[in-house]
């Protein structure tokens, strides 16, 4: 769907030594996900009439978002054996591969963002910038120690809201934030679309409680806390709606005319995406 | 002893939540280590007439060694229980803590240098490859796949050589470029300190090969590769020296009157303490 992405990802530890790091490193590329961080970078910068701006942006962001999935995977963490049908890295090399492999994936997300030719030297301090307080210990990392208790047991809505604005919230407004920099956007359209990314986020994290409600039907209660247990299935539903919604909502300004209407399509396409899938 | 580098480097992880991750990354970073990265940093600015630009890029390197410690560390890797006298931080906290710890002691490297307001924008993307090209999978981290054996066993000097300076070799040569690039080096400038840094690096390494030897006296046989096995405790002993004039010799060109001679004598200090300090 995205060949140029695509190839540029996986031309990332392709001829340098050790051999089998560098083939460690590319195995978790390779998993046909969803890829929808970078699909958001791309159509933010889309939405300020410059896609291809983007290139840059999207990689770093899989990167990171492919670490965070095989350090959070590890034994000491979810001790998840599978992902997406194939053995996770730990299983496949060993847990000391899969922590230097998570390692690299993170440092390469920079190395990337640092080089890439196409940005001016500003803009390349500025996506820098926006990826490491997305990724790091007042975004991402936040998510995951809420996740794995530090801060106490998530009894509520809202609490459950801070987790995941910081899990995968923190994100995949990173992703928009920076595809619409890459492109160039002024202020005015950055603060739009940073709030379709935020109810973006929220959508996208109730929704796959939703989906996982489904899967676990009949299973009880335990596991993480989740929207569908503290709302219900059905207004575990209506919120991720609500988000959806206000995500659209968030882009009106930006599509007063039909050129416009076109450049947000897929940005408005990716949000309905997030409530309508059943995967 | 570098007061105002130690404020900088604790500010970090001050005031954000959950408070259970931020002491947990304050943690490693109290532990009164010899700070050689931020002292290489520091001095090599002054070589080029500005010490202080060097406070974002001292941090940054300090906070990148320091993730690497407390990965290093984690019982799939080395599986150390001390670190220093004090206990690692996978045994004060947990293995989670520890991996979710070292990802954000990494991420923050990247944002202090994308932060720091006293680097103009072109040098901030600047420092940022520097880093992320040694901190990644073409430097330290090949460096620590080496290590866990995923290239084979080491059994000669010229690998052993290949593997430090990957591991240990190529922070050292990011600080005192680092630090360089943030006083503004010409490239002239930056050519020499790359060559001192990195035979510092080496010097630093066999040194170290000679202090382990020393303290593992007795004990036969075993363990990672090392010099001293490789070339004997006077042989190693001797290439400890021959590194630390390689890298006084390559400080020549920047000393020729007597301010120059000044400027370069903290660099001139560091490379002699390498291979007389006893820890």
């Amino acid at each position: 769907m995205l060949p140029a992405f695509e190839t540029a990802l996986l031309s990332r530890f392709a001829d340098a030594r050790p051999a089998a790091l560098m083939e460690a490193c590319r195995y978790p590329l390779r998993t046909g996900g969803k890829r929808i961080r970078p699909l958001l970078a791309f159509a933010a910068a889309q939405a300020c009439g410059d896609r291809r701006a983007a290139l840059g942006a999207a990689v770093a962001v899989e990167l990171l978002h492919t670490y965070s999935l095989v350090h959070d995977d590890l034994p000491c963490m979810d001790d998840d054996d599978e992902r997406r049908g194939r053995p996770t890295v730990h299983k496949v090399y060993n847990e000391g591969v899969a922590v230097l492999v998570g390692d690299a994936l993170l440092t390469e997300a920079f190395a990337v963002l640092a080089a890439r030719a196409g940005n001016r030297a500003a803009q390349r301090a500025q996506l820098v910038g926006e990826l490491a307080a997305a990724g790091g210990a007042g975004g991402m990392i936040a998510g995951q120690a809420y996740d794995i208790g530090m801060d106490g047991p998530i009894l509520d809505v809202d609490r459950l809201r801070v987790l995941h604005r910081a899990k995968t919230g923190a994100l995949i407004r990173a992703a928009v934030r920076m595809g619409a920099i890459a492109a160039g956007a002024p202020a005015g359209r950055l603060t739009a679309l940073t709030r379709y990314a935020e109810e973006v986020g929220l959508a996208f994290q109730v929704h796959d409680d939703v989906l996982d409600a489904d899967q676990d039907a009949g299973r009880g209660d335990g596991g993480p806390p989740s929207f569908v247990k503290l709302l219900g299935v059905d207004g575990a539903r209506t919120a991720a709606l609500t988000h959806m919604e206000a995500a659209l909502a968030a882009l009106q300004p930006l599509s007063r005319t039909s050129p416009e209407r076109s450049a947000v399509a897929p940005l408005a396409a990716i949000a309905i995406f997030t409530v309508e899938r059943v995967a």
